[in-house]
């Protein structure tokens, strides 16, 4: 107790003057004055170097999602009121950590785990349990291990400064998982409830949650196809799970902090007609021998490319991002658009709509290129490149490996980096340094 | 015992013309005479209505096999002669199917299964052991069930008119599985060691393959990366196993015993960069929810197509052939080149190295594409159209629906259809009517 009381003290401490900027902007913000003066007085600080935070954003999508229509022959859902607990015994219960800075990533799993099976022949989804965390058991003909019938998602349960639980836009991930779900041939579901589930969950694994804010518990629902029938079809059965891990950071960085890519345009991640906008494992399997290659070669990740002018599209399993300095002599901030080839980013969407309300540069979804990322270079033009995602934030790319071509990035020499205004305004959301309808607090 | 003797006196019976023949041209092909003046005998003979078979054939690959190089930390491999062998008790002996006809594909399972662990950290690939099927225990965080690190292979077993047991072409699964299992950063075995396994296994399990030769026994070879850790990264456990299945036809064919394909090409199977030459998993999920739209359409199957020139890749699981005349007035067959996009088909290299020694007509492997087929269809030269693959031998096409255009192609109404004499031939050396070296005895 006393330790987290300190911690939590540390914290407030060390974060006071965000807390006091942030109330005195949402004052400001949260008046009378209309969007458009609002977004005046931000252009008018334009020139201010330090960076701003709202909470006037609202949740909205980039792009609107799809909405979810489930299947008329679907059944029925489950109900987060119907949970049924089955709780660890003491002596099932693990070890907490004691160093979160060798957590590493998806090592160590929590005591509990959430399981809610769909039985088409049973009428659908049925009753929702919380177990200890506990092996699967599944025939050797399960769709999942053959026709890798899976998706899953990412998330993090943050400790925020308060002691309080925070997830992070979880309708974002309910949305896009129920979007590959329909992809799959899997059963969708209810969001909220999935939600309600989760939150189940997180309240009874709750002292999982790391007290620091280095770290954070990863939570992953996954969904299955377990039909034990050899035939490429939908299956009429599946779990839905979710496991938790305490996790550090994502990846080890060079010792500068930043990661080395391979860019070999002889490997594609997706292509026009495929699922490379839906989080499904089978985007992740033929990744894996090409992170190895890079590895091999001394580079820490990958960089995705596509099509003759190679494109630049995800980093290892992040969106990519650019700033530099565009043909007009404005700094830009560029990333992607959702063309249907990349992952539609929770972060990503984030970081879009919080530059663009900072209005501090001009911010655009149009696609990057080797050829361009070479040239602005040349011309001393390109200042940071970074991915960003749920497991990392955001991450700064150094160098890129790139047709027998050592690029050399200058995103760590920047004075004031893009890239860390975001981190750092993201996490203080994450961990409740300031309020925002983006964090969602755990009863 | 007397229905087993009825059914293979009255097979030798229904076959002993093809036996005859078989007996005469060996004896002509195997003489001294060179392979150049077989050949000229054949083209001599290419007038003739009926077909030819020969044992001349060698088992070599249509186009070289990558040699398979394992890692060179691998760490021990697995011997077959180390094989355990646990059987199930009599309790737990499942009945056998009566009927034939009511098998489907892959629904009901034989009673012993073969597992073979490989562990890193144990120093590679663990003991061969036979165990009754039994479900598989895995930790939730297996990588195979997030990120889809899993492949297979289709083989079938078949009861021979001898009542013997033969296997078609294991070497050929064998280097394909291994190829997957680099493409995939799983660990790769030694191919004769794994064959001798599933021989004990078929051994144990025999009375399961269907004494009748309009079925056979799916043998279902599978490799999966059980790690329990969430990184995006190759699996350091694995499992091989083996489960078997008596099974019909795969497909459910419309009336006239041919299938109908949805030819759409906004939905792509692979590209180039990928892993489409793979048979990995992550290749089949994309396409479930594509066949489900097919089937909503009254359609049975999926025609791949790839590119802005609409490239026939593959139907369903299947390679793809085309029989017509070509535009000198040959009679030609064709398929689309091993190009990276495209399944290296079993069936598919048989067929062509078949028809090739044939000599009856033209062989080639090149692109089809939809504009192709439409004109060849205007100006009555598209004779056939099928899939070739192991569950189902080959697969007569009647129907394919284009850009809103419903194509009919004359596949059943060719008076000595080419599929037909493709599937004669292969099932007779499949079930023994014919000796060949692509039959592998079980001993």
């Amino acid at each position: 107790m006393t330790t987290k009381m300190a911690i939590n003290a540390k914290d407030i401490f060390r974060n006071q003057h965000r807390l006091i900027r942030f109330l005195e902007q949402s004052n400001r913000l949260c008046s009378n004055q209309s969007l458009k003066a609002a977004q005046a007085a931000q252009l008018q600080q334009k020139s201010s170097a330090d960076f701003e935070i709202t909470a006037s954003l609202d949740a909205q999508y980039t792009s609107a999602p799809e909405p979810i229509k489930h299947d008329k022959n679907l059944g029925h859902q489950f109900r987060a009121s119907q949970i049924s607990v089955r709780l660890a015994a003491p002596e099932q219960l693990q070890p907490k950590p004691d160093n979160d800075e060798e957590l590493g990533f998806g090592r160590l799993f929590t005591d509990h785990m959430l399981k809610i099976y769909y039985h088409k022949s049973l009428g659908g989804w049925q009753r929702p349990e919380i177990t200890p965390l506990e092996n699967l058991v599944m025939h050797p003909a399960a769709k999942v291990l053959h026709y890798a019938v899976e998706l899953f998602e990412g998330m993090k349960a943050y400790r925020g400064v308060d002691g309080k639980i925070r997830i992070f836009r979880p309708d974002m991930n309910m949305n896009r998982m129920n979007l590959a779900a329909q992809r799959s041939g899997l059963p969708t579901f209810e969001a909220k409830e999935f939600v309600q589930c989760l939150s189940r969950l997180l309240s009874i694994d709750s002292e999982w949650v790391p007290h620091t804010d280095t770290a954070s518990l990863y939570i992953r629902p996954t969904l299955i196809g377990i039909d034990p029938t050899l035939g490429v079809a939908s299956s009429d059965s599946a779990l839905l799970y979710t496991i938790l891990s305490p996790v550090g950071s994502y990846f080890k960085t060079g010792s500068s902090g930043a990661v080395s890519l391979l860019a070999d345009p002889s490997y594609v991640r997706a292509w026009p007609g495929g699922v490379g906008n839906r989080k499904m494992g089978s985007n992740y399997a033929p990744t894996i021998n090409v992170q190895k290659e890079a590895a091999a070669k001394g580079l820490q990740q990958v960089l995705w490319l596509y099509g003759e002018d190679h494109q630049l599209t995800e980093v290892g399993t992040m969106n990519i991002f650019m700033f530099y300095v565009n043909d007009q002599g404005e700094q830009e901030l560029v990333t992607p658009p959702l063309s249907g080839l990349i992952l539609p980013g929770i972060t990503r969407d984030s970081i879009l709509r919080m530059t663009r309300q900072w209005g501090k540069f001009k911010v655009s979804e149009a696609t990057i290129t080797m050829p361009m990322v070479c040239e602005l270079l040349n011309q001393g033009r390109l200042l940071e490149l970074f991915g960003a995602g749920t497991a990392c934030v955001v991450s700064p790319v150094n160098r890129i490996s790139y047709l027998g071509q050592d690029l050399y990035i200058p995103t760590m020499e920047q004075e004031k980096p893009v890239h860390e205004l975001i981190r750092e305004t993201l996490t203080d959301i994450q961990y409740g340094r300031v309020d925002h309808p983006w964090s969602v607090v755990i009863d």
